[in-house]
């Protein structure tokens, strides 16, 4: 039996969104995002959202970071994020050349988050005007981050408050956002714009859609030429109802939240095994559906023998963490479609 | 009663496409395009272009072109198309903004076809090694045609002769490359590498898919780095498996080329019936599943009234067609979803 | 002895700039554009365009033309300039480059003008919203023009009138500005923002420099990025100083009205030559310090074999122009350094 | 008396720069760098290298370095260099925008260089193939480095071996180059190629010309796009024989050996004063013409109300080096300008 703790991306897509899928399947619509339903996909979000926003679908969560990015590109531009973000390190240079040649500026922070500290003194190393050393244009966060920590929606103020003493727009990196809205037991509205987040990279796929993100634009008048951005990359999907059809379904009676809620559990669930487990620790505790653990690594043999799946990790700059010379640090990542049983089973391998 | 003449983006899915979909909903397999199932249809490509090519998959016609723009690349690049070329006019500056700024020629010709005497003559307008003026890097046709027409196969041999001479690649936009070949009879290999095209965009989405591009490189050495060109343009799926998934389906069975087949046949009984309406007129004879109209403005209002969905069109610089004061050029485009039911409905309409 | 029509680039530098050049050599002075000199020649500027203007040193016209298509780029954006502007045919792809990948949109019109029905017309094309074309971002025009034609004031004001009824900023290519201002016997000012230019490409370098260029934007505010824009495109200059001393000496006195004048009316006296030489005619009625003539092979070989240099050039598109078949185009430039002896010689020559 | 310890770039250019310019400023010469002027120093630039090597000339050190980026691109390209790299920090993101997004690395190391161990360690991160990450293009050193040290033969080469190891090119950013040669009592071949190097950046402006650089690539075949890199990124001068009279001066007499000598004897001279300070100490031994010392605060403030230019410098995150509360780090740049009179002064100010 395989068990999977690779990926969230490892996992299919849920029932109901292969149903929505057939049931669009049929019949013709306006193509390029001109249709009905995607007309009304978009009025859900702002439904979520609690507020007008402008909606761009898009079908990669990289194409949501680096379009997100792109609209917020200045000359020269510098975006500050977390040394270890999504985009600054595992989208092979994407927000670098959709930006046409903006940086990111890696700010250091413990368990995967930047604070207010240190978001103010990287962006001081970019002194207004100074030409030579190019010029700030944005902030990005991960939440949940990429080491399945979870910002307080009071940090996320905080740290908008930094963005907005220097002036610099604040987007956030959901490729994970359910999961962080489950974990705080708050809305989209209260995790985003009433804390200070000016554009979202919203992802879905990983929790149970296929190919379905969408950047969230607050103020829709700041959206204005991202059809012309998302185009020109060949972003804009013809039969886009197809991802429209995936939101719908998504939304429909909570499955986003139901979905994440119960990667949530499942992660918490693996965790208290691990917090057991004679050849493991957890590394920090988890906030969301990644459990990051440190295993011996006869023990990560003995797991891959019997069919588990799951990565090695680079042990992160700034993690407080000793390992001992025969271990290793590991994710273990959870989704809609784990099962409990699927949990059971790998605690009872790992030694409980 | 709604007639869908506007496109064949306008479609949704095939069934099967759907049910392949669903298929693959369920169980786990390795992300970003490394599941067997990804292994296994780039071998189906294989065997259907008769010979080892390099497949790389996107999501959408404009992702294939530009990145294969991309690929051919050369610094001050220029590549040369006709006028009328959808990479030209139609995808919003992709292949310009893709590669970086490298520009496009318009080669004039009749019919949405350049001929070798017409791309001879462009290529020279670039002499080598004459910085100014840039350099010439790549060949690119349409088949089918913007404009409903197919190259016969000598006629592609005799324009790779022409980039031969130049030493230029060819690449061939094949976003209706099922409806040409069941146009021509021939096979995948005949119509590109044994008549010397290098690289082709094959098109899937307007023939059935929902989204399913791929791009075929038939010296599987020089698409090396396509991996990272994709995924830096953020056009690598995570759960890349769908894409694979509908060309499983597509390719099952020759549904690919029964769907052109029936798309081409209702193309011409479409044509059949202009051929005779008191109020139309062919503007040229159509080869795959885009009949040209002149019709008298009326008509086309009537049509329009009666739930005839079909669009305008631009009179081509190189056509041969003279329009009267009330009249106009439409497009009619069939797909694998047109019902001949809905053909006969039209032409009732159109006066016959 | 050598007779230079080949180009104005050709010549040296006139010998007030090299004394400027030599002045300022010694001492010491602050580096990239900060200097004194920097500033009061930025004054200059401004006395010259009697408003204040943003001035931005750069060292070739294509930098200088490419960076203000940068700063006026939009995503997807199209800038509309005559079919054969410099820009366009003879930049090496620099303003797609360096805008990340904008395109031109020739415009078609006799005597390398665009006028305002064919600029009007051209603009149509790009319907506002419309993605899948792109979105227009600006209009150039060339003053003088590249084939030795100059614009009016009432044709260039009437072109702005077009780009305002459009929303589109107007730039002019100015590498031979001064040619146009003392063609026209006009001023800086009323040659553009009086007739609603918006930014100019102020060309100093064939009028006598040896590399001194300058973005002028009319409305400082809009100029607030190209700093960053310059120095990214590594087109800030340690010892600016320098570009700033051959402009200080390029003012002073006039000279740079005084060399145009001069280059002006040496053209004139070509002209007449030619206007009564047995083996040549002027293809068109030269109005700067161009002269375009047809000549005979047989002519134009004698030329070569005696020591004159001068260029073939491509028939334009829209002249009004019928060679016969032992005829030739050529282009004859004249410069601040082109002497009356030397016209004169070539007269000689030429058989009148 | 001002005396500029501020940066090499205020110092304006040599008088033999400047007769070079004037006398070249005569008579006429092809343009775009086609005349025999242009010629006859490439032959020279294969002198000093003592080899065939393809030249070609720009105008600033940051396009010397973002074209020789370009020219070594790869999709999703990454760049190794010192963290604290001119071309990472003080470029204004040239690099990333020229390459159309390739990203540097920043590799750690104390005294501003990089050694085969952190720079093999740093190449390790980016395995071959894996795509998220991108894939490593080049190494670049820079020599002498931002900090005035400079790497030994033995050093270069133990980088080059680590280069080849993994397949990627050594670039060598030179804008300092001659203070390096002169400090090592080397030549421009046992630096470069004899030690692996693979193409320089090789700066003349700083050493007394007041705009020559080129880019030496010593395999000439790797050159060859080159010229259109250059062209469409606006680097083509048209008067380019000026660029190449700087460098027929430069290399005349060993001009550019005898500035760079006694660049690097005034900054030892300077040192020497500084290790005897009461209010200073050095930060390291210098070794080219950069002096970097730790001052009072009381004592900075007196240099500067004195007429002593210089600037503040941040603390490299590697440097072995502790601040006292009251205290900073300066940087001292001498220049070919600086007379040993200077320095006296300076040191009489400074307390000695």
């Amino acid at each position: 039996m395989a068990i999977n703790f690779a990926s969230d991306n490892w996992a299919g897509a849920h029932p109901a969104i292969g149903e929505a899928l057939a049931l669009h399947s049929r019949g013709i619509a306006p193509a390029y995002g001109t249709s009905e339903l995607d007309r009304q996909v978009e009025r859900r979000f702002c439904e979520i959202f609690e507020r007008e926003v402008a909606v761009f679908f898009v079908a990669t969560g990289t194409a949501a970071n680096s379009l997100s990015m792109a609209m917020l590109n200045r000359p020269g531009g510098v975006v500050f994020c977390h040394e270890n973000a999504h985009m600054r390190e595992d989208e092979g240079g994407a927000p670098e050349y959709l930006t046409g040649g903006a940086r990111t500026h890696g700010v250091r922070g413990v368990l995967g988050q930047i604070t207010p500290e240190t978001l103010d003194e990287a962006i001081r190393l970019f002194p207004a005007e100074f030409v030579h050393s190019g010029q700030p244009m944005a902030v990005s966060i991960t939440q949940s981050t990429e080491i399945g920590t979870v910002y307080s929606l009071d940090e996320i103020g905080a740290l908008a408050e930094t963005c907005r003493k220097h002036r610099l727009p604040l987007h956030m990196d959901g490729a994970r956002f359910a999961n962080a809205v489950a974990a705080l037991g708050t809305t989209a509205a209260e995790m985003t714009w009433k804390r200070g987040v000016d554009i979202v990279s919203f992802g879905a796929t990983k929790n149970g859609c296929w190919c379905a993100e969408a950047i969230v634009v607050m103020d829709p008048a700041k959206g204005r030429d991202m059809p012309f951005l998302r185009k020109r990359a060949a972003h804009l999907f013809s039969k886009s109802r197809f991802i429209a059809a995936q939101f719908d379904a998504y939304f429909s009676d909570d499955l986003w939240l139901r979905n994440a809620t119960h990667a949530n559990a499942m992660a918490a669930r693996l965790a208290t095994h691990l917090r057991h487990a004679p050849g493991a620790r957890l590394a920090w505790v988890p906030q969301a559906n990644e459990v990051f653990a440190v295993l011996k690594e006869s023990t990560a043999q003995s797991l891959r023998e019997k069919g588990v799946f799951f990565h090695p990790w680079k042990v992160p700059q700034d993690a407080e963490l000793t390992l001992g010379a025969d271990e290793g640090l590991y994710r273990f990542v959870t989704s809609f479609a784990t099962m409990a049983e699927e949990v059971d089973a790998f605690a009872a391998i790992v030694g409980t």
